[in-house]
């Protein structure tokens, strides 16, 4: 057990107490709702972390690379849904993985792309699992549950060669939500658009074994999942400040922090320098278009206590400034240089990717180190 | 030889000839002006990719990490200015990489900063060099040029048994500037910065034998360097859209773009959808306060050609989507299902960090795989 005080920053640390609670709630949910949970793993990047979200060691789980599929797989799991309109030149890993054992299925949204498909399945001897990736909101991928090539690409994938394994879609406007009850109707309007691209599938004597949806926030707040089969979800094993501006999640449940120290002072500016930067944050600002913006992340003490209205206002490469949000009547508190501080994420994912491991604490002590991989 | 088509996307492309001849041309602009160059090589974190830029192969460089410092001294590195404000948990791997003979030196604005590395330099048998980090335009740490403490840090410094290296500076306000006599002016006014600074040390009879300076645009518009010893800069080898929106840059020199596939449409919006993301691009919009927007990336033909208009207008994690720039005449051009297209950064720094390599272009094809460090 290895103490903060002994640690170089900056360091990424994850409250494992919270991890399990914040999964434990998202189990009991959807089991409530009678649905599967297939985990989206390319928050964690991590088979420890993943672990205690999936229903067996075999999974099933949710990847956004072939690099994600190829690091579970090693670790066991063999039921993996990779969740990213496939391309041409993925196809010869997706078949070799499939040949060394891992289920691997795959989505798409397009005729040529289900032709594809096929031509790759009829060469290799391989009816490759692919799901029709439906469009429940306008935010970005999908054909429409009511676009007439929706049969279309069905039929091209039964009929030439590949296995049509279901539909899929994910309901990104989530995120942008400003209320629960408009997450309610999001969650609605992605159970009703899937379910509904599935029956048309259906009435033409096409398969649709899987209805897969998933966002956290509709997970979170659906109410029925009706003709769902499974959900994914990825961020709620973590959570972030983007989820609790939400109020997808308390402050208090969020489970990462970058550990950090203070390095110098712009007193007349009421600034405090850290050395976690946007390398160590990312980039995101994913609270600023939220009613409250938390800058680069939410400055807490050694114990993860949030300090008044501490905010990372700026970030460069190796350098944050810490000083109360804009707008607040808090004084700028005093720090000394060497102050270790912890930063809550915006957005989980990125800050995650920023880093190639954790620092799990377990009683406020680092109790383990889990490697995370990140690029493709 | 690999071929484009046979990469697995996304992928980071180097144009191996571009950063070459960023490098010369740098190199002559400092040569002219009588200074050395100590690169820094946050940007790169690649040694093949920092060895053009260094005067030899033991340096100098710049780097923004400790991770930096032990892989460029394991390739034979050893003259190493770590510049970001220490920290009391990072003293003693300084001590340790120098007793294996890595020559670090480091940076700090404080007297508390200093009486620490005078412990640790008492403690350790080891004069540990450190430079006083000066404030020239107000936009992160250091002490102004003309601040009473300014002096007590030199002399806690040299009589506390630490060695005072001396003084340096990071004008980033340059990269806020709207033109390049605004660079011009800025970087007159970091010269003179750090010029008084170690003026007023060496008139308190206190040794100040480095005066550096550094950022790309400064370094490249800057007229005068009496007094400094040696520029610090960074991005000018790969080179972004930020540059090239400064003017410090054209567009046809950025030497960095990410490979990409295209994976759908959304043909009703204008949209086409790719298999780059945020996590590929970063979530890094240096651009959206420029005068033109180049969203999350400008996008190129396999060549490397702009098309048109065309930008990533948003992204999520592992999608991009592609559409003309918003108020754009252009109309969206048919870019089928599988072509390939390549995304120039708007942060060169920010995009590298996404990626665990690079895949270096010489005449069109992939000659090199150099990887790159990421993390702490």
């Amino acid at each position: 057990m290895a103490n903060l005080h002994d640690l170089e920053t900056p360091r990424l640390l994850l409250d494992e107490s919270r991890m399990l609670a914040n999964i434990e709630r998202m189990r009991r949910h959807v089991d409530a709702l009678g649905v599967g949970l297939r985990p989206h793993v390319k928050t964690a990047k991590c088979i420890e972390a993943a672990r205690p979200a999936m229903a067996s060691p075999r999974g099933p789980v949710t990847v956004s690379t072939l690099k994600e599929a190829e690091h579970f797989f090693a670790h066991g799991v063999d039921d993996i849904l990779y969740a990213v309109g496939i391309t041409a030149n993925k196809l010869d890993h997706v078949v070799d993985l499939r040949r060394r054992g891992a289920r691997v299925a795959i989505i798409l949204d397009s005729v040529e792309a289900a032709q594809l498909v096929c031509a790759k399945s009829r060469a290799a001897g391989d009816r490759l699992d692919a799901l029709i990736e439906i469009d429940s909101d306008g935010h970005r991928a999908g054909v429409g549950p009511e676009a007439p090539e929706l049969l279309g690409i069905g039929r091209a994938l039964a009929d030439g060669g590949a296995a049509l394994a279901g539909v899929m879609t994910h309901a990104g406007a989530s995120y942008g939500c400003r209320s629960t009850d408009a997450i309610r109707a999001i969650a609605a309007q992605e159970r009703d658009a899937v379910v509904r691209a599935a029956e048309r599938l259906r009435a033409a004597g096409l398969p649709c074994p899987i209805v897969s949806v998933g966002s956290t926030p509709t997970a979170t707040f659906a109410t029925n999942l009706a003709g769902i089969t499974e959900v994914r979800a990825g961020v709620f094993v973590f959570f972030d400040l983007v989820m609790a501006g939400l109020g997808v999640c308390r402050v208090g449940d969020i489970a990462l922090s970058v550990l950090t120290s203070v390095i110098g002072h712009q007193r007349e500016k009421g600034w405090t320098i850290v050395d976690a930067g946007w390398m160590a944050m990312s980039r995101d600002r994913g609270t600023a278009s939220q009613p409250v913006d938390q800058g680069y992340g939410l400055v807490c003490d050694i114990a993860g206590r949030p300090i008044g209205d501490l905010v990372m206002v700026g970030a460069n490469q190796e350098h944050g400034i810490v000083a109360p949000r804009p707008g607040s009547a808090a004084a700028p508190p005093d720090l000394p240089v060497g102050t270790l501080l912890r930063i809550l994420p915006k957005h989980a994912c990125a800050t995650g990717a920023q880093f190639d491991c954790y620092h799990v604490l377990r009683g406020g002590e680092v109790a383990a180190v889990w490697p995370r991989l990140n690029g493709w």
